[in-house]
């Protein structure tokens, strides 16, 4: 650690000059000749050998197109990459997000008193128990109906207001978590600057009832602004006075000015720190919806899950630890089979937004072709991460996971109990979740095929018509991930290991997860022509972009002369 | 045509041995090495060149590497692969899906009286007219109220029971148009076999009022015959007599003996065909939940809409042919850039999940490596399609699309005018989906950082360390659909767009784009472990397969032995 400007020291090595790198690159070559069916055949114990508990979940990686030689090799590369002395840098709370020259201690948010977490040298515990009481202390009046609106009428509607970090976990947690428990409050999610969904949800809402939160660290979003000041002007268009607004709206923000010239009361404003970035802030003030959704105990339960994850990580040897072998394996398909995306298939509808949380969580942390040292990469970094929820998925997409031309890796997730009472759906689910990642993996052969044609009666040229399209060339790998339950302990460790995932998978890259340098410049571009769509002068532009101003200046017009937008 | 077994006559070369291919790969070398930036500063009248309009639609594809030659030989390889002749043998009606030996008509729905349409020699117009007539007339009686409950209640509440193509195109256009206008009627959607969600949508409606739409050809769908019973037995449970069904269950099927079996009254089913696949039925009965959404008035827009675009497709040379363009683009990157996938990025909250509705279309279309003619296409086929609304996709994945390791082709799609009154938002969000295509094609170079930096203050190691960190690549391109809003027209020729650039991709890689034998597999195993899971005789299974088994049968038991699912 050069602690003058915070860089974390690097490998000397660049990741393909490592020696792992190309014992790997030799090994990929014997594996690419073998099927998983063969080395299933090959190695009875395989499935032992290739799972593991960690936080109360199950990870089955057997069928991956790996061996025991390969695992070690991905260790290797793992030690050889300093895997270990980073994540214990983050967890010291060393200023690894180097070009921001901050700490990354998302993990301190997850931690009970009586331990320490030290942000360059000071503990930050003290500052997280009393936020996070004080936040679940407020969700708790709001539930059981000690905080009232202006009227006092108790609050029965929710909207959080945010976006990115602000919006997409406590979205998919709320969803996770609470779809059928919320209680009597229900959670609305207002990201988009786009107007139509502040306005769904204010036609669904009384103002009396409701409260607003306002999720920015800065204060200063533009989504999130703009939605705010149009809910503000709609509340205090629906009965609302100004003074009225303390009782309404409340923020999660560091900007305490902001906060207050708002309207809001700055004891309801709950904060959050420089060393927790906004894709990794659910755990924080950031979560107050999940809190509102699911109570503190609830909220407690999902940090506690998190915090059994990060046992693991920091604890587990590298070559049974969970969030690095599921790094290592994402680098393996990437960097050696050529794959360009993961498909995450939650079997379970309450995970709908699993997906698109983990976009967020994967692709700006990892989605960067510089290393931390400023020189490229020179491989593949983060694949694309997408995904539908099982069964749905299956009658979608999963035709060309099956025969597309690409082999895609799939992570399976499977919680094995639920809360509904409905008899034979859970069943089936489960079915179907095992059965496809059997069927990726097992394929049928031609031969298959023709025998099953000819026993349903076909023959001649009928069969022949059919076989080419109903053999599956199978070999296609998935990792299934099994939680005993959608509880908030369960979700916090999957969440977790997800994280760890990633940081691991950055460090190999050499990339730095925490910063987002790539979003700066299509904000400096939205904001000279929002001017210029206001009428303001057009600079020099491309012909394309002159083109669709033009578009877009005529589309406002005709809404503006129609008295719209 | 042989019209003896249906299979369509193949172009005698395969693709990669067309003179176009050989032609373009040349051209490839020339292009990889230009920039947009180049090709912008050497053509001025590039975006008149290379946008054009159709069914009400702007398409700019300008920001995209390529120039006039590229398309030239694109368009050549279009004609030489027989895209006008596939196109004219779908709308005749020719049996195109060759290993079904089915006709593809989903064109013909698109219709209004006075034209004919046949289906092997039959025309299919007037059994269509009779169906729309009839389903938009039931559609309007529940929503004026003339449609009544057992109890004689108005209905409030639809639940719409299918998966597939029976959910994601009703629910896709019921979001996109009716969110905020669909009146008295709230429309509910269950697809998943997860009880959860439909536990989730019995828990918020009233038995008296509700009306359930069960969505499935054959009438035998696991997923949706499941939540069908489950639905039943809910509403006998709750105040509904088995002479009631037929009062609060309607179908959508082809399978009158189930329907009949099921309690549903056959005056209440609404038919379709086999010449109309499921991802291409939203305009067929299967559109039931959209006429409720917005009315037979809407529905008739949304149809006219798309027969636009479909006029447009027959009658447009190759050259300037929308959707002949779209799909010749999509393949030029897939085969010569190598790309993977194609981000979708509606900006507009209410096109949320067109992207999910494009993955079915899309990938269960053309996810296949197998020809019509049973050979290896050889060549990669249909990449995969995913993405996320406008501008929360900004603060979420796009971070990798501006900095990741491989440039990604992006569809932006850009709704002008929208009915919200809302003021400001709108500008600001054209404002965003122009800087996005802008910023990802111009990039930003390392003297610009340096430049920017040095008049922020920064200076040294400081200004040295973030450099590397904030310069753009650029030159990734992009498409930019602009819809004048989001009009039921809007969104048919949107669709029927996708749906017709999917059908010339198909073409090219020499795939049938309208059967899905790769979902069979994973059914016919699910079958065998859904019986396993039931303490059945366990089958010879992997190692990976029984211990996933074993873990399924533990937390089933778990669930039984205190009482739950």
């Amino acid at each position: 650690m050069d602690s003058s400007n915070g860089r974390l020291q690097q490998p000397t090595k660049r990741l393909t000059e490592t020696d792992a790198w190309q014992a790997l690159g030799e090994r990929h070559a014997v594996l690419a000749a073998t099927s998983l069916n063969q080395l299933f055949a090959d190695d009875p114990r395989r499935f032992e050998r290739m799972s593991l508990s960690a936080g109360g979940l199950v990870l089955d990686y057997s069928k991956n197109r790996l061996d025991g030689t390969t695992l070690s090799l991905l260790t290797a590369l793992a030690a050889e990459r300093g895997v270990d002395t980073a994540r214990d840098a983050m967890f010291a709370g060393r200023p690894i997000n180097n070009t921001e020259r901050r700490a990354v201690l998302h993990t301190a948010l997850r931690q009970s008193a009586g331990v320490r977490h030290d942000a360059n040298g000071v503990d930050v515990m003290p500052d997280v128990l009393a936020v996070r009481a004080r936040m679940l202390d407020f969700a708790e009046a709001v539930r059981d109906g000690r905080w009232t609106g202006h009227a006092g009428d108790a609050i029965t509607d929710v909207v959080n207001i945010g976006i990115g970090g602000s919006d997409l976990g406590p979205c998919m947690a709320c969803e996770a978590l609470a779809g059928r428990r919320r209680g009597r409050l229900t959670i609305h999610f207002v990201s988009n600057v786009d107007g139509e969904q502040l306005a769904a949800v204010l036609d669904r809402v009384e103002a009396r009832r409701t409260l607003f939160v306002v999720a920015s660290k800065t204060f200063t979003t533009l989504e999130t602004m703009t939605n705010a000041a149009s809910a503000r002007a709609w509340f205090l268009a629906h009965g609302g006075q100004a003074a009225d607004i303390a009782k309404h709206f409340v923020a999660v923000s560091s900007n305490a000015a902001r906060v207050r010239e708002f309207g809001i009361d700055e004891a309801n404003m709950f904060g959050f720190w420089d060393w927790v970035g906004g894709r990794y802030s659910m755990w924080s003030s950031v979560g107050l919806p999940i809190a509102l959704a699911i109570g503190a105990e609830g909220f407690r339960a999902l940090l506690d899950g998190a915090a059994r994850m990060d046992r693991h990580f920091v604890e587990a040897p590298l070559a049974a630890n969970m969030p690095v072998i599921l790094a290592s394996i994402g680098l393996w398909y990437r960097a050696f089979f050529g794959t360009a995306s993961v498909c995450v298939v939650p079997y379970a509808q309450a995970l709908a937004r699993l997906p698109a949380y983990l976009q967020q969580l994967e692709m700006e942390s990892n989605g960067k072709s510089v290393s931390c040292d400023g020189r490229q990469v020179g491989v593949a970094t983060c694949p694309v991460v997408w995904g539908e929820p099982g069964t749905n998925a299956q009658h979608s997409f999963f035709q060309l996971l099956h025969q597309g031309s690409d082999p895609i890796p799939v992570d399976f997730i499977m919680p094995l109990e639920v809360g509904h009472g409905l008899p034979g759906h859970q069943r089936l689910l489960l079915a179907n979740c095992i059965a496809q990642s059997k069927a990726l993996m097992v394929g049928k052969s031609e031969a298959e095929v023709r025998a099953e044609l000819s026993t349903a009666g076909l023959a001649g040229e009928a069969l022949e018509l059919l076989v080419p399209h109903r053999v599956f060339a199978g070999n296609r790998p998935s990792n299934t991930l099994v939680l005993p339950d959608l509880s908030p302990a369960s979700l916090g460790a999957l969440i977790a290991l997800y994280e760890h995932k990633v940081f691991v998978q950055g460090v190999l890259w050499g990339v730095n997860s925490f910063d987002q340098w790539g979003v700066e410049l299509g904000k400096q571009l939205a904001g000279r022509i929002a001017a210029e769509l206001d009428g303001g002068a057009v600079g020099p532009h491309d012909a394309s972009t002159r083109g669709l101003l033009d578009l877009a200046r005529s589309g406002l017009a005709r809404a503006s002369s129609r008295g719209a937008s």
